[in-house]
């Protein structure tokens, strides 16, 4: 594990279920374009309110992703 | 969009169920006297814990607010 | 000076011209509803865009006002 | 005590004593008018200075306290 | 309450399902050997990704628990 | 809007001008390669001075923008 | 002194009188367990409310302690 | 340039007329007595505000010189 | 006011009595060579342990003072 | 220097031998993708330890870069 | 990995040769007493000086530690 | 000791050979003009980077020495 380079992106995912489905949103979109994503971290959780209702929560993660040589 | 203010206040929701229900909880107490919620960020999660176990959840939130003219 | 007491109050002011713009605008606004307002400071900056260009900015300040006996 | 729901607010207190001092002056003129403070954590501690001594101090805190149904 | 002193300890733990089953699998296992616990602060989470996927999540927190005399 | 995906990059805008004027010249030179930016945050403000005067102002901020499907 | 190793253990102390006395009970009921401590830093000061009156402060401190051979 | 050694010095400029002057003032002022100055950054942005408006503009910034042999 | 540039130095004050003395011993040495001192602020609050006492307290502070024409 | 627009990513390097090399490492990684690399900014410096002993370091830095146009 | 509980402690190490030496002495340290050290994490870096030079490096880092069931 | 004023000074240090050298490079400079220097803390690590190698390190930190009566 000692060679790798890991790049981190960062991305917004929303959910209208919740904090953790916003998440795995985010992930699984990002999962079709880059390979090889090893960890994340949440960032900050924040969301939006309708009619005093959350309508959709919205998470901004940091995924590392090994590049390839 | 423009030129709307918006005031921020900061909440404390609480419940014995999990932090998402905490949030809930929060803005839906807060729906009943303020208008206009438009956003939410989460600020701090804790807990209390007694004999071993999680009891309630506390979590803080920053509320965003349209101030009407 | 030493007796007052302060209440400090966070809003997010918008402007389709600039940053500056913003601020002025939150507390043109808040100073409708509150008297005694004496400092603020500059807490996040932010803005929207839409084809490319910024639309309006956004920026969150606290604002100090004195509260009267 | 899971049910409850506080407000956050954030005072500056001030006085010629102390730091300590001027945290007390912030809650005993805030429990004039707002019922049910819980607790408080301090955020900045600051102080003016004339002629080489401190003339007072600031101290700025938040409170939280619960909101009524 | 007032003469209480506590010690604050960092966990992380980890789950295949949720942030907040990570949590409360760090409390469950504290308390096999720590008693008095009181309250916990979330710190970070993050999590490993596999094949796209989450694997498990991790959730490191603050725990608060009574020093006995 | 729940569904959206964004991604994250952080980008240093310079100029002779102004901070405002930095921020547009990043967002501009953006919008020639990255469609469907949404939003940006500022993260650090700085500068190059040069015979006790301001040559350019460095901004960098943090832009979100929509993943397409 | 170059070759030691400190260990930092994080502990709340309370007081009813103030925060000066909730910083010296915590290193008090340390030193009836740990011996060597060396240094403290304070991390966060808080407090209790009572009928708009402060019940007890709590103060967070990291203490660093020497490691024995 | 790798041989350099700068100090910093922190500064707050004030402006009636707004932030940019204000920082632009406070290089101006020092450069009455410093040289060699080559970078600021802005640390902090507030205000005074007089009758429900901005009376001056105060942005605290750090500089850095080049220390001469 | 608006025309005043201030310069802020660092200081860590000590004292064998409290954290309030160690401010307060700051600003008076401070006060022997630094003229038009205005205002100070809290940046850290540290101390020195032995035999399970504390020997003194180190507080470091901001102090901004004007820098004349 | 004034018309620049830089983009910055960040990146993982990993090392056995210790943080200077795992940053060297990262940016000698990138370099076979990306031109115009300027500067770097440690942002986190970790490792793993496996039977008491370093294996590797890893530490995360921001790479800023000039976008051509 | 998903069922694994860590406990995370704060040490610093110090060293006259530098600051890699200082992290490595405190793992090193830990190793006779604690068992299933997985990784660690650097939070501050400082040193003394005597005489113009530094006479040792004190590196403080967080450790993660297997909790055995 | 409990007597002592410290006064606390930026530098950036730089250094072709490596952010320790930076270090070192910074507080022999700040030697010949600064008595009583007793200890400094790492506050930004950076570096420039030409043809895709790290041409040199850039260390910020903070230095404190001992104000004479």
């Amino acid at each position: 594990m000692s060679d790798h380079i890991y790049k981190i992106m960062e991305l917004t995912g929303s959910s209208a279920t919740g904090m953790q489905d916003a998440i795995e949103n985010a992930i699984a979109r990002a999962a079709k374009t880059v390979q090889g994503m090893r960890w994340f971290e949440v960032i900050e959780t924040r969301g939006h309110i309708e009619e005093g209702e959350i309508k959709y929560w919205q998470v901004t993660i940091k995924v590392g992703f090994t590049l390839r040589d």
